[in-house]
Parts: C-alpha cells; sequence; structure tokens
C-alpha cells in the first residue's frame, strides 16, 4: 500500500439506453440517452467506476485524459488532476445539455476530470475496504433523499411503442404522474419539470399538485423559459406552494431582479454552475438554493467544497440530474451521506430509466431516499453483460450528441428553441 | 477494516515548553508555553497523534470530547463531530490568546474537534498506509514554505539566563535576528511582529531589514494596534516595502476602510476566525489574505474547505501560528501540501522553540521549507520521555492559562492593554 495503488488502464465505454420522451424548455428527449462509464482499473485487480455525459465531444476528451492516468497511484488526485489539465489542455468543450450556460476551459477540465475522480475514489474504498462517504468525511445520514421529477411528456416517442409512463400534457396527467411515482418509490418531495407550456397552465399543475398531494413540498422547473416579469408573476401566484422556483429566467442578474420580489428562494444550476459565478450570484442575492452535481463540479471532493461554501454563505443545497445510470446514483447517494447541509432532497431521472441499469443490483429508492451502499467503494458493480448491451446500442442508435432540439424540430418542424419564451 | 478501526482510548496530555520573551501588542509571552497532547489509540494499536492550546478550559473541554470519543470508528469524522458537539454541549469558552475575538460555542466547538480530527487523521493514515496529504485529496508540493516569524523580545525572562536569541528592541537587532534566523533556516519570506512600539519604529524596523534582505517578501503584523487613520498612514509609508499588512486595526469594519486605501493586501487572523466571519468581510472587501489555521478552524478538512472558500472569491490564503510543537507542524505541512491555493508562506513559531520537541525525530525547516513527511499518517511518533518530560514541567510550571498582559504587567506595572494603541 504504501507503494500506492498504481492504475494499469482506464477503459472508457459509450453507451446508450432508452429515455422517454420528455418535454422541456429546450425540446424533447431523444429515443436514446448516451452516457460514458469509465473504469479505473488498477495494477491489483480492482475496478472503480465513474459516469459521465456520453456526447460525443466530452467523450472523446474522456478517452483522452483516461489514457494520461495510467500508472498514476489512484490515491492522488491532485496528480489526476494535473494530467487530466495537461491532457485537455485548454480545450474549451461546450455542454451542450446541461444547460450550463457558457463554456469555459474551467469548467470542461472539472467535467472530464469528474468521472475519473469518482473512479479513483471507488477504487481507494475497495482497496481500504471502506466506504466513499468515508473519505468524504464520514456519515451524516445513512438514507439520501430524493425528490419525484415529473415531466410533461409524450405517451410514445413517433412511431415507436408507447412507454410504460404514458402522456402527460395537462395538470390530472401530472398528478397521475406524481401518484404512480410516489406509490412506487415513496418520494416526499415533487419537482414538476416546467417551461413547456404557457406559465398559467403550469400553475395550474403545481395547484392540482398542492390539492393532491398537500402535504409534500413542490417545486417547480421552467429553465429559464421565462421573462424577469413573468418569473416575478409566477412566483407571486404561487406564493406558499413552492419550497422554491428553479431557474425562472436567465442569468444571474435577471435571477436576482425576480429574487428581489419573489416570496420563495430561488434555485439553480444552470446561472451558478462553476466556482466563478459564485461571488456575483451570492453578491447578488439571486440564488437561495444551489444544485450542485458532481457531473460538472468536478466530482465528489470538490463538490462537497462546493457545499462548504453554500453552508458559509447560508444557501440552501440540493443536487440536480440528468438522465443517468447505477454510478451516478450511487456516487450522489454517497456523496449525498457525507454532506450535513444537503438541504433538499435531491433530484433524480432514474424513474424514467425503467430499471435499466449497468449495475448488478440497481440501487433501490424506498420511502424516496436510497439507502447508503455500506461500500467498500461505491458499493457497486458492472454488469458487464448490460454494459455490452448497452455499448452494442450505443453503436447502433446513431445519436452522438444530446440534441433536444434538434429532435423535437425532426417531428415538430415549426418549433423554435427561445429562452425566454414567455 | 470494514468492521471499523475503533478508538479504544484517546489520552490527552497537557504539557509545558520553555518560551522566550517575546513582546506583542498584549504583552509579553510567558516562560512557559503550554499545549494539549492527543493521542488517539485504536483497538489495535495504532496510535494517531494531535496538538492543541492548554489552557485550563479548553483542555477539560478536550478531556470531555475525549473520553466521548471512546469506540468510535476513526474514519468516522462526521460522527466524532456530533460526539465532540454533545460533550461540548453550548458551553462558549474563551480563546484567551489567539485573538480570535468573541468567542462563540461554534468557535469553541471547532477548537476542540480540531486536535481529536487530526489524531483521527493520522490514525486513518496508519491504517491504511497513506500519507494524512492523501487523504485530504492528494500532494500538490512536496515542501511547504514557511517564512522567518521575528519578534521584538527581551534578552532573559526577569531573573533567568538570556536565551539564545538574545534582546532585539531596534531596527539592527531585529536584522540581527532576521539574519540569524535566515541563516540558520534558510527563510524566503520575512514577517515582523509589530504592535510593540510607536508605529514609526516598526516601519524603520520594515525599511532596515528591506535594506538588508532586498528580495524578501516582508511583512508587519501588530495586532491590530493602530487606529483605521494609523494604519492607513503606515499602509501608505511602506507602499512597496510590504506583500501584505496583518492586522493593522480591530474588527471588520476598520479592516474594510484601511483596505479601501492601503497599497497593499491586508491578512487577517483576528477579524476573519470563524465561517460566520467570511461572507462580511469578503463582502466588504476588508481582508486580502486570510490565515488559516486548523487550531481554531475545526482541523484539517476545514481549513481545506477555507482553502477553497479563499479560492472561490479570490482571496490569499497563509497560514497563522501560535507557540506549538512539531505534531502540529506536521498536521501544517500535509495541510499545505494538500492545499493548492496556499498563495503565501506560512508562519510558524518553530524556530523560538529552540529544538524542543515531543516528536522522536523533530520534522526540520530547510531552504524556507518543511519537507513533508511521507507518512504513513502524518510520518510522525511521540517521544515519550521528552512527553512525560513537557508534562512535568506543565506540573510544576505554575502557569495554566496564557496571558500575555498579566505576565507584563507583574513586570511592568504601568503597562496597559489598549486595541488600538496608536
Amino acid at each position: 500500500m504504501t507503494e500506492g495503488l498504481p492504475i494499469a488502464e482506464v477503459v472508457v465505454t459509450p453507451i446508450a439506453f432508452p429515455d422517454p420522451p420528455l418535454l422541456n424548455s429546450a425540446g424533447v428527449h431523444q429515443p436514446w440517452a448516451l452516457r460514458t462509464i469509465v473504469e479505473v482499473h488498477t495494477r491489483d485487480g480492482i475496478v472503480g467506476l465513474g459516469e459521465t455525459y456520453g456526447d460525443a465531444g466530452h467523450l472523446a476528451l474522456v478517452r483522452r485524459a483516461a489514457a494520461a492516468a495510467a500508472g498514476l497511484d489512484v490515491f492522488d488526485l491532485a496528480g489526476l488532476r494535473r494530467r487530466v489539465a495537461d491532457a485537455v489542455g485548454v480545450v474549451d468543450e461546450p455542454d451542450r445539455h446541461g444547460l450550463t450556460g457558457p463554456s469555459t476551459p474551467a469548467k470542461t477540465l472539472l467535467r472530464v476530470f469528474s468521472p475519473l475522480e469518482v473512479g479513483c475514489l471507488d477504487a481507494q474504498g475497495q482497496a481500504i475496504g471502506r466506504p466513499v462517504y468515508d473519505l468524504l468525511g464520514g456519515r451524516v445520514r445513512d438514507r439520501v433523499p430524493f425528490s419525484a421529477y415529473l415531466f410533461y411528456k409524450w405517451g410514445a416517442h413517433p412511431g415507436a411503442e408507447p412507454d410504460e409512463w404514458g402522456e402527460a400534457l395537462d395538470p390530472d396527467a401530472i398528478v397521475a404522474q406524481a401518484r404512480r411515482m410516489i406509490d412506487r418509490y415513496g418520494f416526499g418531495s415533487i419537482k414538476l419539470k416546467g417551461g413547456v407550456f404557457p406559465p398559467e397552465q403550469e400553475i395550474a399543475a403545481i395547484r392540482a399538485l398542492r390539492a393532491a398531494f398537500p402535504d409534500h413540498p413542490l417545486r417547480l422547473d421552467p429553465n429559464a423559459a421565462w421573462t424577469v416579469d413573468t418569473s416575478v408573476r409566477v412566483a407571486q401566484e404561487t406564493d406558499g406552494l413552492l419550497e422554491y422556483l428553479e431557474d425562472p429566467t436567465p442569468g444571474i442578474p435577471g435571477m436576482a431582479e425576480v429574487a428581489a420580489r419573489a416570496p420563495m428562494p430561488l434555485a439553480t444550476n444552470m446561472c451558478v454552475v462553476g466556482y466563478a459565478d459564485i461571488p456575483e450570484a451570492f453578491a447578488r442575492g439571486a440564488v437561495g438554493v444551489v444544485l450542485s452535481d458532481h457531473h460538472y463540479w468536478g466530482g465528489l471532493r470538490s463538490s462537497a467544497r462546493l457545499a462548504a461554501v453554500c453552508e458559509t454563505w447560508d444557501v440552501g443545497l440540493s443536487m440536480h440530474s440528468n438522465s443517468h445510470l447505477g454510478i451516478s446514483l450511487a456516487a450522489m447517494a454517497h456523496l449525498g451521506a457525507a454532506t450535513p447541509n444537503l438541504t433538499y432532497a435531491a433530484d433524480t431521472h432514474t424513474p424514467w430509466q425503467c430499471g435499466v441499469d449497468v449495475l448488478e443490483k440497481p440501487l433501490s429508492i424506498m420511502d424516496g431516499a436510497v439507502p447508503v451502499p455500506a461500500g467498500p467503494g461505491l458499493g457497486v458493480s458492472l454488469d458487464r453483460d448490460a454494459l455490452a448491451r448497452m455499448h452494442e446500442d450505443y453503436q447502433r442508435c446513431g445519436i452522438r450528441e444530446r440534441d433536444d432540439t434538434a429532435y423535437m424540430t425532426s417531428i415538430v418542424p415549426s418549433y423554435e428553441k427561445r429562452l425566454p419564451r414567455w
């Protein structure tokens, strides 16, 4: 052990899995979601796992970083960061779907570093027989709460069979979706992805959810689909209904204007998406809740530091989610277990993956929370048959970039992405 | 390992060691400095080390916390913090000498938790065969730079033999002290503890140091001995001479006033001494450099989070020092090794301890830096004979609280502590 635990090889596998036609302010989810699975193999046979975005440009950078990691001690995360920085250089690869604003080399580095860092932490934990949360300072909770994540959606992708969730385009269908999701997973809070219909319709959905679930905290996330004035109006009309309003309008100045007049806190995963955004956003009071995401905040340790920053300024903290699989859910569970100020239930797309996973034993969501795996490491292992199948799906699905707008336009030619729209 | 590494016992030993008559804005160092050595013994025989203040009130709380730690897994730092919090309760034990402002229960908790956290990290590292810096995210440097820490001083405590450093009460003697210290340790930067003489005399000392050491960055720390106007005047008169001016005046509002008119950054270990101080201080631009100190910032992990906060706001970072021994120096070295944004050489009182230590092999300062011990853990071990002797010194020295002012008054009855004085 004192000689270190050198990395023999980092294996990078792009995969695809079926994704329902979930609607958002940028369009609609394509039939396949892409991810990249990262395996950190040590010379003595440990395999640490990480998971990240699957878009082609990002995948190429992850491959380049993975090649540079060989030979490094898995405990040397500072060295890993230097090698990833050298490998990535000053490349500025846009985040095409995370809605995380203009790309910068710093953001690119954090996104590429993340799955390697998670894989190394998993390997560290396995090597020393410890769960990852112990490497993050120890566990403050043994169940990490998640919220029901509701979407307006079509019943099926064009030409395909309907998915199990069915169509949801009005308040009644949203309530039915919530009921089904809560019956199945026990979620204790509810988030509606908005920005799809005019605000009045989405307010109506929130009122219907409140009537059907009087005790569930509610959130609405239009992904910056509204102007400042519309945001203020919606905020005032939903006074007393929402625990937070998420990214009503684009940019820190706009969010600050809304925040000054909104009765509830504003949350964001769009205007505070890197350390460089924090001073201005906090100074202007633009956000009351940061939705962290280890995939673009540079891994689990960096996300823990973000949590400390939020705690210092008494800003709330939750977690953002893109379509993901079980490795990311396990990483979120360990991070959530070790984060004292996780002040709101986290987001997850897990229910939308309909049981598809790359894990031998997918984590379960019970009573609205993920019981934190006891480890060692992340406490999960790859189902290599599933990985191979999902890699084949990647090869044949034809999608190489997530592009909700282009897909929507291919179906609804008159569609035009506009932020803000209302 | 998966069953954990339970703590059998935490042994707490107060010690005393000779301290020269170093002058500062609160009086003069007493003939004995007090420390408390904390040993975290695991059931399987590992001993993790921590070091903290020795004042009676603090010692009593550390003893109470130590008793509460038995049975806990050394990796469960979150659990340790809960136990320490329960053991300490809402006690609000003033920091009598750290000059860290009004006490709060939150500050008390962080001070009591710190040596136990360091001891547990040392034990963790030993258990897994890894240096502590690997538990903090990996090493970004293998030598941690420290600065020469100059003091005005008497030649001897009254009635005692002169110490090896001799008297230093004017610019020439300060230059001689610097030369001797730099010849011995190779320091690449120089800090003068001020607040002892009227500012003009201390400015003269800085000018003399600049003349003698044209390439060494210089710092001056009057420990809040000056009014805002005096601070601004000194800052302007030392334009181009100082890399930073440390705590010229008390309090965040005063520091902000000075910072707005000073040509150099202001550093502090007096007005930003806990997380609660940060938002106001940063918002007002009161400080350009935070001098962190793991003894009161809650240990090494919390100090790493403080570093991340400073990095986010582009505020500089160095480390503060009180009289300490080698366990603390090792902890500072590991923390410094793992802190990317340690932007200035750290302070240390090590030269003033004249070779006295509790370690079998004291760390050396070479070319102005401490080579970071390779571990495992902190990479140091107790000299139990020395510990026993220093505990006997504690028993017979008669000092139970550090009180520079009372000691000064006992020698110079007309002395009166006043901050600001000039």
